[in-house]
């Protein structure tokens, strides 16, 4: 396609706001490009209500870092962009600098598949600001999307119970790579499989599909369409029965199934994509088992969200075997974005000295935490206790405490010494250099599973869930409390 | 970057579901590859309770088309898909087949920028059904989304009324590309300029952007962030003022626009990120005007939509002048999806006569309309009076009716022959040749706001919208019906 030829022409390095371009030009004039500082990447909020966050998508973070580079191309385009006087706001040596500049940054990140809390860095980029400012932009973009599907997928999968969950999206999802790598994130988040070709393709996820009301709908009749189809493909037979009527629809596939049967062949299933599902499921069911197929599995489809497969399992009584999700899943419909910023927490002054940074805000949420930070997941056992947020330049000793960020009142007192426990991010890149071995999509796959298995029920509920305990380590809370008294101290004094 | 260069190693024509290729092979063994088919696209109902949608997306689907050919790569791997007992699912001599399969159906089409209606086809593909069915799932994504984006950009641009609107939602967006089509059909349906610097250099749409909090927390003082981009950009001056004190930061700004004054500079504006933005708006306004700044404009942003501007603007009196909207934009927040559909409405039999097919549902709403459609839109003088779906084999002539096909006692006589019409699909392929001229991007945005131009105020309503009149003319409807009619025959006579 020549829209997407010509997108990676070039690179993919001008996937970034301008603001980031007129901020570097900003550092680089002012004679800081250069100046150290540290960024983290994390969410204030789980997303649908929930209790916890899948992380995924770093796999493209590494892709984008490994090749960001400004090809020629691209500082052609920016050499054109005008100011508010028709003039080129950047100046061709800037751009020059620009198209020389390699990444040199140092990456910290949590692995794909981790179980991730608000406010916990998921990346932490330190290096010149000038870099860790135009890679804002397309990590928020990757994290930001990947993390909310993968979330979504794990909530599917836990409301169906060890079921098959196949995920066919792409006809609604947001655009190409909304469906890609929402197929992506949806397998790692639990999904047995695609429909989406392109995607099983290209990161090996498994495909399924069979058929549509359109295949029904081309033969005279439903038998026919049935008989044809197996005819063709005696060993992927799962039929659409609800093109017509839903239960004769079971009975023809039924008699198709008969002959299959005949020929040392299968009934694979049947699929039902509209009406009440919880009654036509436990109909075919009747209907299938009466005639001897109490092998032949039953899908369903519709609109489903792990809400729906939640209340036809558990309140309904559905008799369904596997699961078709599509547009509530990799367009997560009930909250299509989970807000994930990327903020400053710490640059280097001209003496070398860290100087810890925070955004002032009315709301205590909306204050980031300060610092070059680490999280410390602590252990019962293989169960999880609680998260740390804290200063990797201040390793926490002894008997610990964890304070609420939201609430000082609630600290949790940890006796640490006697604990395991496992710090979240992972060198990933040193000085711009790939030091981290990406795991193939079966084992963040795995373990995401693993980790969610480590978590306490509550978190995994649906409604009203456990608040899974995360808090700053004592001495950090305390660091962040006289960041914002100096702030707001400096507010007033300049108000005087 | 490797991911996204492996995708376009190969094409995108393995972006489909696989039950296309399963239905195509089935076709192909059936000895109905060839069988002549028609499919429309449309949706069934506007989205965000409007009472309109944009259509938009075209260009990709022309550029999919244009490239439609799997290659050695796509069917090596189709090579290795399984069916249940671990045999490949497709033969050898069908995936030949693909690999030779030219594109060669008819495409009509609604031009982007039409204001388009539930049930009308969007686009409709005649030809051969394999080919039909196999595009129907990248052509469902690529309009799906790109419609959806342009309806809201439309919305929010007639709640801004007139004022600018700035997207910019990468941050936020549905993966790379449903940030980077996202940009294209937000400026189709309205918007200025985007912040998607990648977007901007692409599809040649004008890119803004000035600083962030990053850029005023990297400096000691707020003042000395703005001075040093007033140093470094002096004609691009629009200062974030909500980093620690919204006033405050106001009269910084003001403080570093009278020594950009004095130097023949402007201080072009401020934007405020957060908090109450009536009230800040006001208040700002007040310390511009009183400064004598009273050219300098007030940019608003945070989660913004067509409601919160509207509000903002009607009712809470805000001095806002260029609303910057980002998250609820690209991914349609409350409604992200369109949940448009591809449907066959005919199918040719061995005679060569057409056979006109609906699939039946218990809701009317889902039952598609049959035969090979064309839409009508008739005016008058320059305003739109009611769209009539009809079949191209039988153009209607003298005076005609529109029945409405969800309540058929609602029909509206138009006295035809004294007005004026246009057909809304044109022609796009014949026997896969492009036989269409693509206009430009401007074009396309300039054609959006003359036809949102021909229709009544209350269509463009955003509480309770007006229904704007679309029927099937009345030998369609007769015709519907009695297909309807004879289906439920067929049912009743196989349930005897």
């Amino acid at each position: 396609m020549k829209i997407i030829e010509r997108l990676y022409d070039g690179s993919m390095t001008m996937l970034t706001d301008l603001f980031q371009l007129t901020m570097a030009y900003g550092y680089w004039k002012s004679g800081k490009a250069n100046q150290q500082a540290v960024f983290n990447l994390f969410f204030r909020k789980n997303p649908f209500n929930g209790g916890f966050t899948v992380a995924c998508g770093l796999e493209y973070v590494v892709d984008f870092l490994n090749s960001f580079k400004f090809s020629s191309d691209d500082l052609t385009y920016l050499q054109a962009v005008k100011d508010s006087r028709g003039n080129p706001i950047f100046e061709n040596e800037f751009l020059d600098y620009l198209g020389h500049m390699d990444f040199t940054c140092d990456v910290d990140a949590m692995p794909e598949g981790t179980i991730v809390f608000p406010h916990e860095p998921m990346i932490r980029v330190k290096g010149p600001v000038i870099q860790g400012q135009l890679i804002e932009t397309p990590l928020l973009n990757m994290i930001n999307f990947q993390s909310l599907i993968a979330t979504k997928a794990a909530r599917v999968n836990l409301a169906a119970k060890g079921d098959r969950v196949i995920e066919f999206g792409l006809r609604r999802a947001q655009g190409i790579d909304g469906a890609l790598s929402a197929s992506r994130a949806a397998y790692i988040g639990g999904c047995s499989s695609t429909s989406n070709v392109l995607a099983g393709k290209l990161f090996g996820i498994p495909v399924s599909g069979t058929q549509a009301h359109s295949w029904v709908m081309s033969f005279d009749s439903e038998p026919e369409a049935f008989e044809a189809y197996a005819r063709a493909m005696p060993d992927n037979c799962i039929f659409l029965v609800d093109t017509y009527d839903t239960l004769k629809g079971v009975e023809n596939a039924v008699a198709v199934g008969k002959s299959l049967r005949a020929n040392g062949k299968k009934l694979i299933g049947v699929r039902i994509d509209s009406g009440d599902l919880a009654y036509f499921s436990v109909k075919a069911r009747e209907i299938l088992d009466m005639a001897g197929f109490q092998d032949t599995v039953i899908v369903a489809s519709n609109d489903l969200d792990e809400h729906i497969i939640n209340s036809l399992k558990s309140e309904q009584h559905a008799a369904i075997d596997v699961w078709g999700v599509g547009t509530k899943l990799v367009t997560a419909f009930d909250q299509p974005a989970l807000g994930a910023v990327y903020k400053m927490s710490a640059i280097r002054d001209g003496s070398g000295k860290w100087d810890y940074k925070i955004k002032l805000s009315e709301q205590a949420l909306k204050m980031n935490n300060p610092g070059i930070q680490q999280v410390r997941r602590y252990y019962d056992q293989d169960k999880a206790l609680a998260d740390m947020i804290f200063d990797s330049q201040h390793q926490p000793e002894g008997k610990i405490s964890i304070v609420d960020p939201m609430d000082a009142t609630r600290r949790k007192k940890l006796a640490a010494s006697t604990l395991l426990y496992k710090d979240l991010l992972e060198p990933v890149f040193e000085q711009g250099k790939l030091v981290y071995k990406l795991p193939n999509i079966e084992e963040i796959k795995a373990s995401v599973a693993k980790e969610l298995g480590s978590f306490h029920g509550g978190v995994k509920r649906f409604v009203n869930p456990h608040s899974y305990p995360v808090g700053l380590e004592a001495s950090l809370y305390e660091l962040k409390t006289s960041l914002i008294l100096k702030l707001r101290n400096m507010e007033n004094d300049q108000r005087q």
